[in-house]
């Protein structure tokens, strides 16, 4: 550990060899792929997109699984980040790489300035998707739980995530059960005007039209619906390794 | 392949067995870890962070690698996404997984609705470190390749990320140099007034004043500054597997 060790062109050394020649334009455009030498200008202030040398395929290879996004949207209170915790459990002790991006713990970070009016629920959607759309391509099963509470947003997330990589689980409970359920407390904050704009009670949810998955978790376990989703994973990436 | 194809409870027993019971406030809460059960209202509008049953140390382990985030910030032109694409090259090769994370590239995703002001530059750098410090959670080397102007948001991104996750490298070229290296004919642009706000033409950078690394593009060729990064690595993480 030399963490906090300035370290300088005086190691370059270390392995033994020197390659006197500094960075030059033609240096710096060699490890490009070819695209990019004529990369054209493809954003208002000259923002020109850098390819890398490393493709999704060879990050999935490495890691011996798909990159996807299964995305879990329903109701607070309808189960989703519950399965999504146990499904990251199960798939990590499989050995297999996933990652679990929460609503609620997002809103403590990148979308912290963000409220739940519409305009900035879709923003916090839309943040999520490209999120996803990063981890997918890094190779890793994520898992998004997340209310997601307009159609024309989730269906953003599909097409920026690819229809290939994404799968939509609806994770259903009536506002009736959720209501009952309320391990937080929320509808009952909500209902005494506490809390404002809350998916169920003053807020809208518009159901899933075609979801890939239903989890009626009135009806199904837990058990039930974590063996169903790591089902439907293995369905689309043909989990190996267990 | 079962893609589009709706799923439903129907399938609950694919693995042979049945478990009838429903999802209950008792099984939703069964997966948290015991500070979820007393969860506090940490959030305005009643978001609680959801705590999974998978730690960092976990798939750190099961990468047998350890998350961290590089962080190349210099000029336009300095030699910060070249450096990243082929660190991420060799790192994959020795079997490491790793993502890089490019300011270019993120402008046409995460942060397309972000212009060049200071305040949107800053935005964009916060939401930057947020996405670093979730891939660094993940297990994965993170390579951020971002201009990131001000030192007070490279700050942010280092207390944001984890002091002992977090590396600063400054790839060091003078304008001068990157203006006659110029390869995307930004500095030109930027000069004729084509583009507003360009670093080190029409917009300040604020030196690193204790990087942990310094690259020096002008008297480094590729080969060093790269052997100089993965020296990092191994020192803060000890690769193994090479």
């Amino acid at each position: 550990m030399n963490k906090g060790k300035k370290q300088s062109i005086t190691h370059h050394s270390l392995d033994g060899t020197h390659h006197p020649s500094p960075i030059t334009h033609h240096s710096l455009d060699r490890t490009q792929n070819t695209e990019h030498v004529d990369a054209h200008i493809d954003h208002p202030n000259g923002v020109v997109w850098h390819p890398g040398q490393v493709s999704h395929g060879d990050r999935c290879h490495l890691l011996g699984q798909k990159g996807i996004v299964l995305w879990l949207t329903g109701l607070s209170g309808s189960g989703k980040s519950t399965i999504a915790v146990e499904t990251e459990r199960r798939l990590i002790e499989m050995g297999k790489l996933c990652y679990r991006l929460d609503g609620d713990n997002l809103r403590h970070g990148l979308n912290n300035d963000l409220g739940f009016s519409p305009e900035e629920r879709k923003e916090n959607i839309r943040r999520v998707a490209e999120v996803a759309a990063l981890f997918a391509d890094a190779g890793l099963i994520t898992l998004v739980s997340f209310i997601a509470p307009y159609r024309d947003m989730r269906r953003f997330a599909r097409e920026r995530i690819g229809a290939d990589r994404f799968i939509e689980i609806y994770v259903k409970a009536t506002v009736e059960a959720c209501k009952k359920r309320d391990p937080k407390g929320l509808y009952k904050m909500a209902e005494s005007g506490v809390i404002e704009q809350f998916t169920g009670v003053n807020a809208p949810y518009e159901l899933p039209e075609n979801p890939d998955v239903i989890l009626d978790t009135e009806s199904m376990s837990l058990e039930q619906c974590v063996r169903l989703v790591l089902q439907t994973i293995r369905d689309h990436i043909e989990l190996t390794g267990e």
